[in-house]
């Protein structure tokens, strides 16, 4: 099944390795891209390009992310067609959605998507968030080397982010796309159908945290985000705003605590 | 002017930052993030996130990839509003655009663009690029190494993509943004309306090269695109199909060629 997921990922190419000067003829591994097109409740909504696994998972969580569903209850069908390049959804409630929704849209730094929260207004919705989870530098140092021995497409292709939501002990859900954005939808819309809870519970991810990032993980009451990577302004200041811990550059054994330190404890300290 | 662009482009924040199993507090230099709104012979088109300098080139690069606008006589008028969070652009001929064209979109991998070029239709009616560009390996090693040494946002807050246009020799047109679509958006603005031409020459990114990206550049009919990371399996096919030099890779002495490799030649080979 594992196996599967990585060879319907990835696609062989003959390239020439330049090393040393000299040319050589190899093959290399490149990650396959597809365009998904998610038709909700009978209208063509979008296409996104990205890997081409876990595709409900990836409908379900963008529906979600952008505020299309809220819960699992609502969702009455999924279907995904045969060659596996349209995923139908179906909800209980309106059956039309309003077609501005994508018209006057928010095209974000990193996947394009952000219309559903970024708004003053919504971010003030958004309730701050509470939980009283606290977490040892040392179990986010052993959780993110969790994090790189399963990524493997990105092992093999060096083209696709990594996403996990985790428990303090170990990874509980782990997704791969050539986007970023994908790869957090991913996990939140496996956790969806899957009724895995995501209250006091931890994300992290290989990619950068720019404000849409870090209101897709405020949405699912995330407390914990920790990235690989580098965070923006915005998503510094939504994180202090909504009592999230943002941590970024895990990198060996340091990393750079953003906002919310007080839930992160040194060992032995 | 330099030192402007990089100011502009941060932020500082108190952070912690861990190491060796100890927190200090210190300061820390963020990305900076805003929502730019392009609003398109009246009609409010788009809202990107992206870094906050060459907001200019952004928008009318943005439009010129998304095939609003075809050439620099086309456009009329480009106001920056005064809290510049708004580019207004208005061009000559039809005043309204199609309000359809955001709506039916493709999301792409890594920065919501692509609609306009994504169709096979589309991929079949551009045209190849039969450029006789020769590029020697040790060149390519110089121009990512000239470009890493203008990565000067990057150096600072690990959180921005650059992207160049070069000639054989150097860079001609360089730029950073949050998201690499902007980045490479940004450069071609900037060629469009400071009348750089971009036939024979050569695109450097700091990004990875899915679909978009490639048809992107294919667009202004580069030849040789070098990127430090991965490509996508379409990327590949579409640089084959198109005649565009792919490489990526680019470390140290190392690359990967993907397509078009009689362009590049190994020195003293």
């Amino acid at each position: 099944m594992e196996d599967r997921k990585i060879t319907d990922n990835i696609e062989e190419f003959p390239i020439q390795r330049v090393a040393s000067a000299a040319k050589q003829v190899t093959d290399d591994m490149v990650a396959r891209e597809i365009p998904l097109t998610i038709i909700f409740n009978n209208q063509e909504l979008v296409t996104l390009l990205c890997s081409p696994t876990d595709k409900k998972y990836l409908a379900i969580g963008f529906l979600f992310s952008e505020g299309l569903i809220k819960s699992k209850e609502e969702i009455r069908k999924i279907t995904v067609d045969d060659r596996g390049c349209v995923v139908r959804v179906e909800s209980e409630g309106d059956t039309e959605h309003d077609g501005k929704l994508f018209f006057s849209r928010l095209i974000t730094s990193g996947g394009g998507r952000g219309i559903a929260l970024y708004g003053e207004d919504d971010v003030r919705r958004q309730v701050k968030i509470e939980s009283q989870l606290v977490l040892s530098t040392t179990r986010i140092f052993a959780l993110v080397k969790e994090f790189q021995r399963c990524s493997r497409l990105h092992k093999t292709t060096g083209g696709t982010h990594s996403a996990a939501l985790c428990d303090t002990r170990s990874i509980l859900v782990f997704s791969e796309d050539i986007g970023r954005h994908n790869a957090v939808d991913k996990i939140f819309g496996e956790c969806l159908l899957r009724d895995i809870p995501t209250g006091d519970r931890i994300v992290v991810t290989a990619g950068r945290v720019p404000s849409e990032i870090l209101l897709k993980v405020a949405r699912r009451k995330i407390p914990i985000l920790i990235s690989k990577a580098a965070p923006t302004n915005v998503g510094v200041r939504l994180a202090n705003d909504l009592g999230i811990t943002l941590i970024g550059f895990v990198r060996g054994e340091r990393m750079n605590i953003y906002s919310g330190a007080w839930r992160i404890v040194t060992d032995g300290a």
